[in-house]
């Protein structure tokens, strides 16, 4: 029956995104969701909008929320772009602007979605190993290349990259676009919107779905020079005129308004991160600095893979990976503390 | 600056949706928007789902809503695919079932999107003159092809074609895809929704915009055999795990669910569809016959883009294509009793 199939359709290797099971008294620590529930600015904005003008189109531009980054951000309406979640931003992203003759580059070790939106829009790419740390060196990026991509703080690792990398990089490549995917930046990275104003080659993408609690409601956006956003608007308006719904601008754009709770949420996932640190490596685990809201660990004496069932039958959900440099790690998402406790009681069964 | 674009990106010919202007009093009948508001019940779901477990991803297959769906048209849930609206499930289906050796081919005057996409997926296509009347002619499809779009009712025309020429044209052509854009066909065509069962290459698209009222919740969805729904998630899975967020999911499946308040709004406005074509008829307009919620007119007085721009100065706002072929229409969404009798009284004021 695949003779219906285009030829793009039959060689896609499809994203799986972490499981999202419906299990009785699961602990849900394997897609980085945030423990704490959204703004209730947010939630009061989405229930004001649950109105008849439902009936109505959306704003195509989704011009409160783009406003609302504006001045979170303190960057021009026109440098900023919007999309059904930051995937679609990326997806977008990759047919605009990282499709040239020359190879996109990104980490062996990052969003394993990259080399699917990269088979999508048939994409040539290379992937450069992080060192033995599991580390990003700006230095081996030094090779011929039409775009580079990857996150900040890297994932699954979590580690994060100084901003002095990020402007060498630039500097370095004048001719590539450099996207910086920060969905993790908000619980401990150095964000490179700052350097968007001088940068033309810079596009900066990020989420509502972590460090505003909104996962839920599929709202990311990128901030980059007009050229760049124009090529993004461009792509989106040949695509779906309305990405967003009603819902989502005017929650989104309310959650974008409240810092406080912004604020104070993220410093809850920040504190709880490192007492969870503090608790793996008394267990003896192996825990890489995280400036995100997950820990990648690992235990000398026990696989991955197994590591990752044993914790399942437990009823502990975290994410495990089957790229083969990093077999042996496990990705833990940042709960309350009470989950974090449940988590730690559970590995030290199996590890103790 | 473009340097930084994609091919893709520089040689596309974005789509543009219908104004969305901000005028104060404006009779709005340019995107054939649902005059009443979406059902009480798909209202009040949002509000309900409008909660804590945002901050929790949505359910990545939309089950809820695809099970809806099924109870709506009995189909099984396997037959179903969702996006985030229909235009969003159109693009996925141009990428994944449209593109083919042999060009794809859609009428000349139809939904000026398809064009677009197939810019963005690099589609070869063929249009396929209407007739003088304006209408489809399946005998003109009998040419080498990959695959066939169009909607019925067709855009912006309104006019419908009976289910015996679907059956024909699949008949004629089973090695192609034929995909039938369904957006307006519960305002008085026949769905091929039925016909799916026994017709492996057919592939039905419908939206929540219109019949439900919802164009503001972005909500759409195809109905086929498995193996083309399968082509679609593969795509879908290759661009964004979660199309539809936690809002969309549940406010669309509830009204789905709501078939008394469905029945009632839609039979509602082809009341006063037929209302309104007397009325313009009266005026001396030509009417093609409709079964959307727009009628299609011209007068033969006046030229297609001085009506407009007069009826824009009495801020009555109709739609108004540039294809030459029908550059002296006008389409006009079918608003409540009062909006048409407001857009009969200005249009009497330039024809009388």
């Amino acid at each position: 029956m695949d003779r219906y199939w285009s030829s793009v359709a039959r060689q896609l290797t499809p994203y799986v995104p972490g499981e999202q099971p419906k299990i009785e008294g699961l602990i849900k620590l394997n897609t980085n969701e945030n423990p704490y529930p959204p703004s209730p600015l947010a939630l009061e904005a989405i229930r004001h909008a649950a109105a008849a003008s439902l009936r109505l189109y959306p704003d195509p531009d989704a011009t409160a929320f783009k406003e609302a980054v504006s001045r979170f951000h303190g960057v021009p309406v026109s440098h900023v772009f919007a999309g059904n979640s930051s995937d679609e931003v990326l997806a977008h992203t990759f047919a605009a602007l990282l499709k040239h003759d020359l190879p996109l580059l990104f980490p062996d070790v990052t969003y394993s979605f990259y080399p699917v939106y990269c088979g999508l829009y048939g994409i040539d790419y290379r992937t450069v190993p992080v060192d033995a740390g599991l580390n990003i060196r700006i230095a081996d990026y030094a090779q011929p290349n039409g775009a580079i991509v990857f996150p900040n703080p890297n994932a699954p690792t979590g580690q994060p990259l100084p901003l002095s990398d990020i402007e060498s990089l630039l500097a370095a490549h004048p001719g590539s676009v450099i996207v910086i995917d920060e969905a993790y930046v908000d619980f401990g990275g150095e964000s490179a919107v700052p350097l968007v104003a001088r940068h033309p080659n810079l596009l900066v993408v990020q989420t509502l779905s972590k460090s505003r609690s909104l996962a839920g409601l599929r709202v990311g956006f990128a901030i980059g020079q007009p050229h760049l956003i124009e090529a993004l608007e461009r792509v989106k308006s040949s695509f779906n005129s309305y990405p967003l719904d009603r819902l989502a601008i005017a929650g989104a754009a309310a959650a974008m308004d409240d810092r406080a709770y912004f604020d104070q949420t993220r410093q809850a996932v920040i504190a709880t991160r490192e007492r969870l640190v503090v608790q793996l490596k008394a267990l003896g685990m192996e825990v890489l600095p995280s400036a995100a809201n997950f820990v990648f660990a690992r235990h000398p004496a026990h696989a991955g893979p197994a590591l990752h069932a044993a914790l399942r039958e437990r009823k502990v959900l975290v994410r495990h990976f089957s790229n083969a440099r990093i077999i042996d790690w496990l990705r833990i998402s940042v709960g309350t503390d009470e989950e974090c406790a449940l988590l730690v009681a559970a590995l030290a069964e199996i590890v103790g």
